[in-house]
């Protein structure tokens, strides 16, 4: 039994029951909306949130995260999909079902694994503009449903080239009541609060209300159509199966899973970041702190419970988590009073949502993601950092250019490069001894004392394979251009770990050095990179060459009258 | 004109003439083979040969390497394109002459750049694993030709599940030629050196003569096929058309390039890292140096060179490299010449290949490969380092299961996540004063008197967005564990840079820390971790709470009568 559970308290139970009014209110026409998005049936947006829900509540950490459908990862479904099998037809039903699935086992995987680290793949910057790109590119994609026809393409050249090839087939019945819909949404944003605050509200109550202003929307147009009986005459959900979702494990997609869990493993990582900042954010507001390997495992859950409902993979995501905990949620049973009445909707009135406009559910999902379009990121970046900056503004043009899901693994890329950058170019000084002292210092900061025939050179860096290759170069040429100093100690000070391709650069570094007649010392080697240089044969290599410190090295290399304190 | 070729000397022709003759004789069957490998028309690959060749030998660095087809780039291309377009296809083609004319420009882009450390985005067991799977998935994939039938497949299941579909179409004399080419190679490269040392031959002449086997075993493939006019009963490469290929861009396929790019991208590094890995070794060899900068450009140039010509992807190979050093090249005059064999070749002896039997080709493809079939290095990590023995384990199976593309980014998550795992838990230590002095170490490790009212941290790393998370998690349970303290002393000393993630985690570290009533200083920030706080509007915000010295800081955060020397 979770500790929420244990410890609930009745004062709760209020905040609790309106949240999971509201929230179910918001998330029906996001899951259909998303649903949309990803290319699927209306209704598995619908099974994809029911699980999840509770699931979430049982296993997860944050007492407001609500889990279930959301934009990108729905985006990233259509993307990858539409590589792999055609719109509509059953393969790429099954796909986006084992998306969800192997996803799913992967987080659950990676969170018994304790890899909660992995949220870390991602700088900042490149976050920031994987997400601004990738809702710039839901909002594009959503004109063609906003003004009632079929687009299509996954990077911004073919949104934009299926839009110009298809608006002619715009309804104008659609396209106004779409535009409507956004512009009440925008406005309501806007000024819905104040407007209510100055009718006397409280701040809170204000705030809360005019959250609830998609809801209205939505059910503003579907009433609409109900009443004037529109819906032959511009493109409506249709009609969404009522009942339950079959739990079962699906059929494998004729295409195999192969092509599937490189996809499925960036879609855990860009859902587990996301989730992961969600309940960290709402945590930090009460004081809490979240486990990430908890949250890994809780995320895996939701998406095994997501697939084997037939739906596609879920996060937890920003929009309806706040909402949920600005409503008034106190506790996860907020979220399983919400999968109840999602069980009542789905079982009593699916008929009802026949008449939704598909140009009011677009015009709710622009609003909801347009707030994600946001540059503040790279202007700070630019003042910090420029190198963030790059690395926010190639994230963004790539994840246009390329699809959200090629995207993710330039972003990936991106970040790794950024570092790489940074750390494989580590500094490397040229030392000499402060006169009269057992200290060495740079010759170039300190005024020091050469000493004859030993060059002394210090790496401030870690050596792993992003620095070996550089490092083993610079050494080689320092000692290069001074052949008249037959031995070289190289202080390991600063060095505080050593990876296997490191270690095979020491040893080539030693055989290359020795065939130029240079002899390579060691000197102030740390506990744990002694250890490694013992299990990888390195110390028995250097047996005889391996100092405590610089200063017994240079007792040993130097002539007793060259190097007298 | 190169260095090489200002200082040509009389001496260095004998050895670059013989050179060339033994590449030409080893080049044409593996361009034709590497051809069949990427599921394209055996003439691509003698197009592909042609001009990297001579782009090599004026923009490259390496005195023996020959840039050109090579059989992991094959096997990359094949299983790109394989899920982009039908086999035999135009578009199938189109789309990997344009692999290789972006992957051509990416290259020279970054070496324009500068960005010659890419070669280190890939750990050296996460390589060796990468090596060791593909050159296996080559392997089993050529069991089908090899046995005159069709298999087709990117990942290992796939392949098998090839191979148990059509293994009732073998032709039983393709299966016979195909083994004994295999046997005769396998036997050659085990005893043949001896033998001719024992013939005596010298050293040095049995090796390079020993080498030539491939060639040889082809031939006698070729003759047999011919003289026996056995070409109807058995696969052969049929038809070469002869003559010059025509220079020009070719048309875009109808798929677009924009799944190109991320394929692109990564058959690029894997190219750059083989070719870099094989220029650095000859080079060693001769007490050389390569400049990576130069190499990306070249292999760019090479690549570009290899698209207009209507080839695929090439890149500098480690067998044929060490033929051509091994028989005697002294510049890149060999390329130069081997270039003009082949250009005769191409006008007046592609006639003559129609008759080589694929079970032949094959059967040199199985010969060449098996020996990076390599467990040396897993051996080596499995005693060195366990994470590295993993990385290994890890992009081994993964490229087995996946296929090599998707293998590829596999590998490169994998080698940054051992990394990330590693740097993501930097040593914090809570520090104590040093009685008597102003000195402060880690309490569990020296003897020190505690501070009232002060909590003193020192983290022993740089903060960057892979550890920020963490650093400030930690740092939030170490101050809440101790509520007595209203001050937190963060010591930067070991903070050597810092990212514009960390800066956000400390200004919410701040934030938190402030919520719960506890001040946060720092002290001894460095030179260029202070510029970026200022940059970032951090120094603004600790305005006050930044101290020179620890010393300092508790001088003025302490009550006098508590803290004096």
């Amino acid at each position: 039994m979770p500790a929420w559970l244990r410890h609930y308290q009745r004062a709760q139970l209020g905040g609790d029951i309106g949240a999971a009014l509201v929230v179910t209110l918001l998330l029906v026409p996001q899951a259909l909306a998303y649903a949309l998005v990803a290319g699927l049936p209306p209704q598995t947006g619908l099974y994809a949130s029911l699980l999840p829900l509770v699931l979430y509540a049982f296993s997860g950490g944050s007492h407001a995260q609500s889990v279930g459908p959301m934009a990108v990862t729905a985006l990233l479904v259509a993307a990858t999909l539409s590589r792999l099998a055609p719109l509509g037809s059953s393969d790429y039903l099954l796909a986006a079902v084992w998306l969800a699935l192997l996803s799913g086992a992967m987080l659950l995987a990676f969170g018994l694994l304790r890899l909660g680290f992995l949220a870390d793949a991602l700088s900042q910057p490149v976050l920031a503009g994987f997400t601004a790109a990738s809702a710039l590119l839901i909002v594009v994609s959503q004109l063609a449903p906003l003004a009632g026809f079929h687009g299509g393409g996954a990077s911004l050249p073919d949104i934009v080239h299926g839009l110009l090839a298809h608006y002619h087939d715009y309804q104008p019945l659609a396209l106004n009541m779409g535009v409507a819909a956004l512009l009440c949404l925008l406005l309501a944003r806007r000024y819905l609060a104040a407007w209510l605050q100055h009718c006397r509200l409280t701040p809170a109550a204000a705030r809360a209300l005019a959250r609830t202003a998609p809801m209205l929307v939505v059910l503003a147009g579907l009433a609409t159509v109900s009443l004037a009986q529109w819906q032959t005459r511009l493109p409506v959900v249709g009609l969404v199966p009522g009942g339950l979702p079959a739990l079962q494990l699906a059929p494998l997609p004729s295409l195999g899973l192969a092509p599937l869990v490189m996809p499925a493993f960036f879609i855990a990582l860009i859902n587990y970041v996301q989730s992961l900042s969600v309940a960290q954010m709402l945590a930090a507001a009460r004081n809490e702190r979240i486990d990430p390997d908890r949250e890994l495992r809780a995320l895996g859950l939701c998406n095994l419970g997501a697939g084997l409902a037939g739906g596609f993979p879920v996060t937890g995501g920003l929009t309806r988590s706040v909402v949920n905990a600005d409503a008034g949620a106190q506790t996860q049973l907020a979220s399983l009073l919400c999968a109840a009445l999602l069980l009542l909707v789905l079982t009593r009135a699916t008929a009802l949502l026949a008449c939704l406009p598909l140009s009011v559910l677009a015009a709710t999902i622009i609003a909801s993601v347009l707030v994600l379009v946001d540059f503040s990121c790279l202007r700070a970046a630019w003042r910090t950092d420029r190198a963030d900056a790059v690395a926010f503004a190639l994230t963004f043009v790539l994840v246009l250019m390329l699809g959200v899901d090629a995207g993710i693994v330039a972003g990936v890329m991106v970040s790794l490069s950024v570092w790489l950058m940074r750390s494989s170019r580590p500094h490397i000084a040229v030392l000499g001894r402060v006169p009269g002292t057992e200290h060495f210092r740079n010759v170039l900061r300190y005024q020091t004392e050469a000493l004859p025939g030993v060059l002394l050179l210090r790496v401030d860096e870690s050596l792993f394979f992003g620095n070996a290759r550089h490092v083993g170069d610079s050494i080689l040429q320092l000692a290069a251009a001074r052949d008249d100093q037959p031995q070289l100690l190289l202080v390991m000070s600063a060095v505080n770990r050593l990876d296997m391709t490191a270690l095979t650069m020491l040893a080539r570094l030693d055989d290359s050095l020795a065939a130029r007649g240079i002899c390579l010392h060691l000197a102030e080697v740390k506990g744990p990179v002694l250890d490694v240089c013992q299990r990888g044969g390195l110390a028995a290599r250097f047996a005889g060459r391996l100092h405590l410190s610089t200063h017994l090295a240079l007792r040993q290399l130097c002539p007793a009258d060259d190097y007298h304190i």
